[in-house]
């Protein structure tokens, strides 16, 4: 394996000293860039996801066309539930259906074991193939959705975001729902650690739905399982982001989770964040992913404000508050990425 | 008019001693009441609203089956954007759907001015008759969404929370925004004096998008809008309630908007948010609404533990964090209301 020639993004999760802050956007191999929507013309999104060549073309492409200083994998985070043996759809406009989703002790206990080896050789082959061609040129992150966020998935069975089904669950059925839990949490541990093993250079967690639940639910269906999937994981240095959209409280617990980043929604004041948690993680954000829509002048306003508001120093990562929508201009990213370069060099002298 | 039987809310909005903590429940004129989907089956959503006879039935109805310490109006939103010009359509589990949303300049100017008197004058008969019907058992709640959350609806146009569309007009042409929300304004407050005049004792304010926007945008694009509403009511001693859902930030600034009380989601830290603002509001929650799916045991930890959060004094209403859910058993509901009319006692020593 080539040494990395931009290794930015990790020794910025490290809190160590950089240049410049590092830029990546999640979903940046997306929809809205055309070179993207030229593959998936051709290709559903679930062949994409299972075919090493092309998932490794579209994860490639931002790196190439807008600069990022940090390649994800493009994946979904739907491949675990899919190996546990929950086959999905993903309608177009409306998000992935399980059409037989979990509701009963019974659908818990026929769920399979998962052996990322060779239910999710895909991914791993992906992996591989991802960090050969980018070449040392920046890191590859990998991810998996938080358990919470799967079972959320798994139990609603559709994309309404009523959550009735998997509130009735924890709030009927608390041990059932620490079964199956217990369950997703295995299959992600097993999961990222082979990532890892592949050739991850760091991994991000997503827990997209943990702030639908009160704070005393979060902590019991969702940071537990977190910690314990972070603690598990076989790692030589490869930094955890954990990003747990709406989780706006108690970050201190949040910092001592074990990850070394914590990813910020756009409704986050960084500049406290980073006075609460100390120097306890390093944070990732925040900027509103609208702020996009905006003209090359707002952009950069806006881009600036989420520089100040972090402040001078490391331990930052310049990141979107949430995925890049697939309508925006990509020349809009392109600028965001190119002024974060050379805006940022003064808050690191 | 009658002299008020049940005053407990009223006391409570104005911090004043009580014997025990009011409740009463957002939706609870709604779908988990068989007597409601009894009325329901007979007319449309939008009939109903229309109907000053339908709709003082289905606001009685939690008052007479449930047992709350206030009725709060059957309405929608909507009617104001409705008045505007803006027709909109209740799609069953889609939500509303507006084919001619607001995207351009033309549009803005396009809409007319409100007249309650005339264009709501069937919601102004519906308090009226409510209120003749309560004859004084308990106060009777009116309320309209808040600029912002109004605008949502009427530039995204239907019920997908992408919020690309309002995101977009924000970020791309503010001043334009601005003019919208200038003109939802005035006829919010028309609309609100009109039902204070009406004889709604109190007025509370949903702002249930207010939690999309970054802090910055939401003093720029909704707070302030809504102080304006605020300090433009003509009043005796109505309180206001302002509800923005997911706004957990700066709430100070929220206890100086002129309301009365805050209204808090369930994700909120009761007693933290109490020491935070001080006298200054009381506060309104927070139930997680998916605790009504639990058995009884579960629902009165839970509520106990709503009442210690909060803790002695008054100040206090309680509420669930969010509307009552469509599927709640309406025997769990009335559990609610009568563990706390019992449990609360305690707190008001």
């Amino acid at each position: 394996m080539s040494k990395l020639k931009n290794d930015l993004f990790l020794r910025a999760c490290r809190q160590e000293k950089v240049e410049r802050t590092p830029i990546w956007m999640m979903r940046q191999a997306g929809r809205y860039l055309p070179e993207y929507r030229a593959v998936r013309e051709k290709s559903d999104f679930i062949t994409m996801c299972k075919t090493p060549e092309l998932a490794t073309e579209v994860t490639l492409q931002p790196v190439d066309l807008i600069g990022v200083d940090a390649a994800i994998l493009f994946s979904d985070i739907l491949v675990i539930p899919e190996a546990m043996g929950l086959p999905f759809e993903m309608k177009e406009n409306v998000g992935p259906i399980f059409h037989n989703p979990i509701r009963l002790s019974e659908d818990v206990k026929a769920l399979k074991k998962v052996d990322p080896y060779t239910d999710l050789k895909y991914v791993l082959d992906a992996v591989k193939m991802t960090k050969s061609e980018l070449n040392g040129r920046v890191p590859l992150i990998g991810f998996s959705g938080a358990p919470w966020t799967l079972m959320t998935y798994m139990v609603e069975g559709n994309g309404s975001k009523s959550f009735c089904e998997v509130k009735k669950l924890i709030n009927s059925d608390p041990k059932l729902a620490h079964k199956l839990l217990d369950k997703i949490s295995d299959a992600v541990t097993d999961y990222l650690n082979a990532k890892l093993e592949a050739g991850c250079d760091a991994v991000q967690i997503f827990d997209t739905w943990g702030g639908i639940l009160s704070q005393e639910d979060f902590f019991e269906f969702s940071l537990e399982y977190i910690v314990k999937i972070i603690s598990n994981l076989k790692r030589k240095d490869q930094p955890v982001i954990l990003f747990a959209k709406g989780v706006y409280y108690k970050l201190n617990k949040l910092a001592k989770s074990g990850a070394d980043v914590l990813g910020l929604d756009w409704t986050m004041d960084l500049a406290r964040v980073r006075q609460r948690v100390g120097d306890k993680v390093a944070l990732q954000g925040n900027l509103d992913p609208t702020v996009l829509y905006s003209d090359k002048k707002v952009i950069s306003e806006k881009a600036f404000q989420v520089l100040e508001s972090y402040g001078k120093g490391s331990g930052h990562i310049f990141n979107l508050g949430h995925g890049i929508l697939p309508d925006v201009p990509p020349e809009n990213a392109k600028f965001l990425v190119d002024f974060v370069k050379e805006a940022s060099v003064d808050f690191h002298n």
